[in-house]
């Protein structure tokens, strides 16, 4: 390949839009978002939608046993490690049509650019699709990617539920992507993710390009409240033990405790019950979902110590049992140094505006980077809402996210 | 009937426990408490056995169109309106095995000891079992009453539906319990109704009866805090649209809202959710069930319109949409002055400690109140404690309370 001819190379813009759109038709709500949760019948819709194309793209597809999609085109030197990217398809209930599907579809526009164009790699490329990344039927996020990097065995990827009590491995099976292929880490010459940045600023500050140097710590926890369940008339407040009690006590401090570890620490209460959720009785128990964030792993650590110190005051002061079971710790990251300057390299090359990030979601590309070389690409999306029906990005900007990605994948594949 | 003949009737103690006893083993649950849901199969269960109790009893029994079942002893004068006691069968989801329950067979007692004297009355005695008194299963609570005393008409009553769609017409058709007398108001010489106090107030006094003069009223709220379902981890603390910081906000000050109204202002939540309801989302949505109570009118209407004006002004803080539905409003009651005096007499008469008092909760009686002469009796309950397993009583306190019932009613039978 000659210097000239790469550095010329685009993917074609109206083609990415155009794939977005034909994706967000499966699951679409009737606000223009999508609901196509992991492994459910539209997910099925949907990876056979990408796999289709990968296979008119000549890739070869492949799927693992935690159902990881991987569409492969080979190098001029087929044994070297891949250059991988990848995200995921699957969305929250009320999710919107980028998150995810943008950096599934911005690698295959990479091998279909390569495809036009006529050009092969030395390394192999491979674009992967992530199961179950959102988290939000089955717990935690990130399963397939976690398996496959090793973090959890491929026994409890298979074994986790959603809420009806289905399994994963049972619903892979069911929708016919149950692979053979092993779910577990090969080398990779780097791992790149180009995503919606799922914040607001990068479209505060009018850039293109988010340059991702590493992903915020995340700590999730199920908090219970436990007091006694009496009835809402005769009994005087000053008696009660009361979880609600305990709310009013708690929440106040958590957001006052994120706001003096501002601007990058976030708490965030995604769900609640109370059991046993009757209007004219003091609920016995009331279980919160609890999600901390910082990016800076030993003040997310002083922001877990904090936590617990908050529950333990006020429980005991009104008189309530608290138990704070962790459900998953996903520890701040710093990604590769290589990868992030083949990023740097590409958008000063393509000539976007951009400036350096950190991630405050996690992404994939967290467990990724344990095992390979791995960095991100953000691009900014409409007032920085993601999770949302109404999450939006403009072409421009996914096309240039798109540039970058293969830019930077070109750097790492030794072209 | 010779005075000193009904100054000495007392009823059976042991019989009274052993039925309550009984009953309590249909919807039994682990710890001790029932779960007999109204129109349940175990509710018909323990209507049936109920309903055969009074049969034993040479009791004439009919069923209106609410369900609502009247267990009858003739008078001697058949003609005349009928002194009537009652409560209801149903009981929370964790509920206990005396609420309601013992104020139905405190009635039957009543009949039972009659019965074994071989004594009439001129009025003829009705022992009624309310339907759906709880409000667990189906809102709002005293359905069954309500509909008997013109409150709400009968097509209201048949459509209320629970959390699975099923209504109350169909339920009762079900469980053969859809009557055929009409659910609607006939003349009543007297009602009353015996029941644990629900509250901690005569056990802390050392008093076995609460000669009750009225019973406090009540708000119901639906309080729907919108914001803007946002990722948990890019967006900044700052701009959020974020429920839980509304509820942050509102819960202390609507604590600190009942102290300053103390000690007979109550304020509970009984049931929240979260929509989505997404670990890692901002909800859009939180649904939070509110009560309100007060013994006085004018008292509670204030706390109503505090309540709105708190809301209203954090909803504008943190720019989230409020919405306040009222579900039920139940005005405070001031019972019938003769037959509050029936029951002060009796308690005197049986030589009862006892005090005047309020009740806290929402009674069947509430509704019997505006069309007839209507008081109730109350007897301590462990620690105060209801609408849960725990739930207990001393068999000796429920006896004096059944014997206030029955002298209370004989004053009023014109024996």
């Amino acid at each position: 390949m000659a210097n000239t001819n790469i550095q010329s190379l685009r993917i074609d813009g109206e083609r990415l839009w155009a794939r977005l759109m034909e994706m967000a038709r499966i699951g679409a709500t009737a606000q223009g978002g999508c609901n196509r949760q992991a492994l459910t019948d539209l997910d099925r819709a949907g990876r056979d939608l990408f796999v289709g194309w990968c296979r008119e793209a000549r890739c070869t597809v492949s799927v693992d046993r935690m159902g990881n999609i991987f569409a492969r085109r080979a190098g001029l030197d087929d044994s070297l490690p891949p250059v991988l990217t990848g995200s995921h398809l699957d969305t929250q209930p009320t999710g919107g049509r980028f998150d995810g599907v943008y950096g599934v579809l911005a690698g295959l526009e990479v091998i279909q650019t390569l495809n036009d164009a006529g050009l092969r790699t030395r390394a192999p490329l491979e674009v992967a699709v992530w199961t179950n990344e959102e988290g939000a039927r089955f717990s935690p996020a990130m399963i397939g990617s976690g398996v496959w990097a090793g973090a959890f065995d491929l026994a409890y990827g298979h074994g986790r539920t959603d809420r009806q009590g289905l399994s994963i491995g049972n619903e892979l099976e069911r929708i016919g992507y149950l692979g053979d292929q092993p779910a577990s880490v090969r080398p990779l010459a780097a791992a790149f993710e180009v995503h919606i940045e799922q914040g607001p600023i990068l479209e505060a500050e009018g850039l293109t390009v988010g340059v991702v140097t590493g992903v915020q710590g995340i700590r999730w926890y199920d908090l219970t409240l436990t007091g006694q369940p009496v009835h809402a008339g005769p009994t005087p407040m000053t008696v009660r033990r009361d979880p609600f009690m305990g709310l009013a006590g708690i929440l106040p401090r958590l957001y006052r405790l994120a706001e003096e570890h501002g601007p990058w620490a976030r708490v965030t209460f995604g769900d609640i019950r109370a059991e046993p959720g009757s209007r004219n009785t003091v609920p016995e128990r009331l279980v919160l979902a609890v999600d901390l964030r910082h990016p800076e792993q030993a003040v997310l650590d002083r922001l877990d110590a904090a936590f617990r110190a908050i529950v333990a005051e006020e429980a005991e002061r009104l008189r309530l049992a608290a138990d704070i079971r962790e459900e998953w710790h996903s520890p701040a990251v710093a990604f590769d140094a290589d990868c992030v300057a083949a990023v740097q390299g590409a958008v000063e090359q393509l000539g976007y505006s951009h400036m350096p990030m950190c991630s405050g979601a996690g992404h994939d590309s967290v467990y990724l980077s344990r095992v390979a070389p791995t960095s991100m690409i953000f691009v900014p999306c409409k007032g920085g809402i993601s999770h949302n029906e109404a999450e939006d990005a403009a072409p421009a900007d996914l096309e240039a996210g798109a540039n970058v990605l293969l830019h930077a994948m070109l750097r790492m594949a030794h072209s």
